[in-house]
């Protein structure tokens, strides 16, 4: 039966019940955690070969004679470079393969952008400043904690079921010469798992900005992260910019961190040659080189993009049951009548909507019980759901038993925070 | 005999000797490199080790119970900050161990300082623009190219043979806030291999800047790096500080480049723990966690600071040959009066100082008779060495044979350059 529908002497029933519960719930002195999108430890087993793949006996030389054990070569090995721009659908002199971190790589062209401009022809961001960014939302808290850092402005964008409402978008990009830039998880987005549908892509590498230096933030972070045999298709960006001419407006990022190891992995950045050519000169500055041995322990491992393809299939087989269960439990909120949710065929994430007002109280009321979510409103430039109705669900990390109690918790959490908004009303 | 007390003929009979020697050179084709501080392949075999130390049967997790493997632990594991806390004699919890390079975690330390100031009291480096920075020169060209990027003034400050002409340090540090910070190499400076005196250290920790926002940045790059037995000894001026009150004033950076790889070591950086609670919330912003599995090798191979000793030792014995080739070959151009070098006891490289007017020209000829050597100037902000008489040797990268060859040619080319600069007077 809807709650909805529930008249208030059942309501009250109801809750009396589901307090009850939740006492024994607290009872239980559980912790755990479903706040983050950790691969658990049985996933980072997975690439336990690429550990010790190098040894005294092999060569470190990469294929264009550069020894890996010392300085140079800025832009990655050659071979680190053909495998991910495989992997992203992108010409190998388009990516530069960096460190352990994407966000670092996101943060580090923020900053660059900031003090010296997107290239040797506009002035620096910090120089024009209010700027601003576009912010799909719900989207990723740390892509917003860097606007927020930065004292860059950001414009809420609705999310829709193919992607960021683009006739907002739109607008903004093209009559605003303060927005700069905007933030996309295009495939498997943080936390509701939509893919961008080829028309918003399109409209993305069509977009005429009012400001010169504008930059699409395009954080392909679950590029390969199936949990479907046929998974999403998202339509190759960079393929259409360059077909309209718009390719320097593009940052790609991406990372191994839920392929190999998270923060231990490679992370990349792909973006057009001009972009590249500006980029590593700036980037001379801040380093001689990243860390090439761990580029050429990825290669040997994964070899090429069928390697990393099958070794996603062993990740899936670990957390697809995770996301599974969560659906089920969700189906009967949802058939309550107070949560809906997102069903993505890849990711890391879940994204629950609870009724209005109820977010923040079941983050709540699941901390008093002993597990650990996403705050409410993280998912929001300034931490501000407008509706607290978001809340991000991470599945991966916990074991499959630790996670059934989790979501027992979680939606009977979400129950009584249901009953005591309607109460309310 | 002194070139200086040669009869104009005497000259003008030498420099046909010379030419034709510098003919018969080229006529060689060599294509040597002594340009950069690159340790050789035999050095890099030493820490092979330390490749396959970590494998599937090991643990991977931290002392404090974090996979390494997985998210977290922005500041470093607590057993590498414990290590290299040692290395550098200072406490654990002064240090964070970061990624693969120091220099990117000074550029970072510079940026930060720029958009975000040194701490939540004092404002942006950049709204307070143009600042400077003291540069004691000759110094490590990555440091001033860092500068000049940010738009950051420098002045050069003289290096004696105890470190930065420090009456000039504190009379700029004490009267012009727009000075906000140093460049140091206190340990087997880059280049003359100068280790600061005990005096040169307390007037650095007693110091009285004119800004609030001063920071001294300590490149101890060198820390273990002893070319002889007893080595030199600096003064460890956090404790220095300490005793004065000053620890905020204070940036401490190094790295294993130099020890384990270089490029795919780990580095870290020093601070007072105020300093460091401030940076560590600031880093939060840029990356999750830096690589705790390229961490947790380091500190598994080396196991303490017993260890880095003993393997620094087997460093020396091969790049120790190196250092005593160049020393005896520029001890026969000192006998000759055309130069004057340093003698250091650690470190990667040798200042040669050539008669004024010398050094571009001796880069010059070296470069078309095979041998690169640093540009001349490089050494100086901007480039701009005012006497045109400092090269950097960098003996270490070529094989020893190699390096006799191109000892000859830069010998050489100081003679044949020398002749030629006389003959102009």
């Amino acid at each position: 039966m809807h709650y909805q529908e529930m008249s208030r002497t059942e309501l009250q029933a109801l809750h009396e019940k589901l307090t009850a519960e939740y006492r024994s719930a607290q009872a239980l002195s559980l912790h755990l955690d479903m706040s983050r999108g950790k691969p658990e430890p049985a996933q980072l087993d997975l690439s336990a070969g690429l550990l010790n793949i190098l040894n005294s006996d092999c060569s470190f030389t990469a294929e264009n004679g550069m020894d890996c054990r010392n300085y140079g070569g800025l832009e990655g090995i050659p071979e680190a470079r053909r495998l991910f721009a495989e992997m992203l659908d992108i010409a190998p002199d388009e990516i530069i393969v960096g460190g352990n971190s994407s966000l670092t790589m996101m943060y580090d062209a923020i900053a660059r952008c900031m003090l010296h401009g997107v290239d040797d022809r506009c002035p620096p961001w910090a120089s024009q400043s209010p700027i601003k960014f576009l912010c799909p939302c719900p989207g990723y808290d740390r892509h917003f904690a860097i606007c927020e850092y930065f004292g860059i402005g950001m414009i809420p964008i609705p999310m829709t079921p193919t992607g960021p409402d683009m006739d907002k978008v739109e607008h903004w990009v093209g009559s605003d010469p303060t927005v700069k830039g905007i933030w996309c998880v295009p495939k498997y987005s943080n936390p509701q798992g939509i893919t961008y549908s080829d028309e918003t892509v399109r409209r993305f590498a069509a977009l005429r900005p009012a400001a010169a230096d504008f930059r699409i933030f395009w954080d392909d972070a679950y590029a390969v992260h199936h949990l479907t045999d046929e998974g999403d298709h998202l339509l190759n960006i960079m393929e259409e910019c360059k077909a309209r001419g718009s390719q320097d407006m593009l940052y790609i990022f991406a990372s191994t961190s839920k392929i190999s190891f998270a923060g231990a992995g490679v992370a990349m950045m792909a973006a057009s040659v001009e972009n590249i050519r500006y980029i590593t000169r700036c980037m001379a500055m801040q380093t001689i080189s990243y860390d090439k041995l761990n580029q050429l322990r990825h290669v040997r491992f994964y070899k090429n993009l069928d390697g990393i393809r099958a070794h996603m299939l062993k990740h899936r087989e670990i957390i697809r049951p995770k996301f599974d269960l969560m659906f089920e439990r969700f189906r009967e909120l949802r058939a309550d009548g107070i949560a809906d949710f997102t069903e993505p065929n890849g990711g890391y994430f879940i994204a629950l909507m609870t009724l209005n007002g109820c977010a923040r109280r079941v983050v709540q009321l699941c901390r008093e019980a002993g597990v650990t979510l996403t705050g409410a409103g993280a998912c929001f430039p300034y931490g501000h759901d407008p509706y607290d109705s978001c809340l991000r669900i991470a599945p991966t990390y916990p074991p499959l038993e630790d996670l059934r109690t989790a979501a027992d918790i979680l939606c009977l959490c979400v129950r009584l925070a249901s009953v005591e908004q309607l109460l309310k009303d």
